[in-house]
């Protein structure tokens, strides 16, 4: 069973380090593969554009959709897509680490989001949502906030609450592409959490990771 | 009166690149100042990391937060967030026109927001929300999607609403931060509009900034 955990913090003594480590220690002990596309370690690119391409579809105005169908025959992506895909080909369970930021991904989540999962391998214009092209794989989000649950309640009437501030990329981006969305795990507020809390909530979500490891066996 | 647009196509030929030359007409013919951020054309890094602070807060465990905080009193951030920083500072309306992927912003908007927008300068612990930093400047969302209002209401139990997809941006973002948020105006598929029904969006969408523009007098 396959776990890629597509991970993104600057900081190896950060928070969603710890959680990262907790999440590939779990599956490891459960005999699962891991393999962690630590982003910003590999200076992951976001922006999507032409230069995505290693061979082009002649049109003379780009179109980034256009250009996906066309290199999807020949798999014509440059190596970090290619290397991206096939993780997520392989995978069972696929994780993302990240802290949110402005109520969603960073912008290197969403930009692998924006240039890996490309027309012609997680979809197509038939095969998307229940039907998509990475149907049977499952997906978890696992993510940092830097304000409590209470800060989060008070403001949700303009943010909306976590489940939809999730849901743009667990519904948008995961169930789009057919993935089952096991639940998110959240850690409120590590930043300003004591050392006992912190080490709960990395108890508590190596617990989470185990549970979702036996459900997707 | 100052707008700033904040645009990410890659095609001057798209439809993304003919809003934003209508909006920029429109507010000219308004009276008003217009600078566009091409973010592409540019190579608008969309990666926050610890090169954007030219002046380090000497801790030994990068946290981007804390380090936004520190360069916030000399204003160490290098030269693309200065600029960025100085346009929305003057700016009365600020305009965001991006195609929609994956019911969000591009990574390179994204990346804008979370690099641009810092604390200190965006707001503050106390200063966020109805107090933000940038309270009493207006934020307009200029989308585009591939699907159909249909088609988006279909699938809008595991995406959303239009108003959910945006909330993380109009909400989460320009509210954050202060803005008064104006209607967005959103064009449906034009990618599969007829060339008429492309030119009808064209003259609603310069009507709507019209209308934007007087209404931020």
């Amino acid at each position: 069973m396959n776990a890629p955990v597509v991970y993104a913090h600057h900081e190896s003594r950060s928070f969603n380090a710890a959680m990262k480590d907790v999440a590939v220690r779990a599956l490891e002990a459960a005999g699962w593969t891991v393999r962690v596309s630590d982003l910003y370690a590999e200076g992951f690119k976001a922006n999507a554009g032409p230069e995505d391409y290693t061979r082009r579809s002649g049109s003379e105005r780009f179109g980034y959709l256009h250009e996906m169908k066309h290199a999807a025959a020949t798999r014509a992506y440059v190596p970090d897509i290619l290397r991206e895909q096939d993780r997520v080909a392989a995978a069972d369970l696929l994780l993302f680490q990240f802290p949110l930021w402005w109520y969603a991904a960073p912008a290197i989540v969403k930009g692998w989001a924006d240039r890996v999962l490309t027309d012609g391998f997680a979809y197509t214009d038939e095969r998307l949502f229940a039907n998509g092209l990475l149907k049977g794989k499952r997906g978890m989000l696992c993510v940092t906030t830097g304000a409590t649950p209470e800060e989060l309640a008070a403001d949700s009437d303009v943010t909306g609450t976590m489940d939809e501030i999730l849901r743009p990329f667990s519904g948008g981006v995961l169930q789009y592409v057919g993935m089952t969305v096991e639940p998110p795990f959240i850690a409120y507020a590590p930043g300003s959490a004591s050392p006992a809390a912190r080490s709960d909530m990395l108890k508590a979500f190596a617990r989470h990771v185990e549970a979702a490891a036996t459900r997707a066996r």
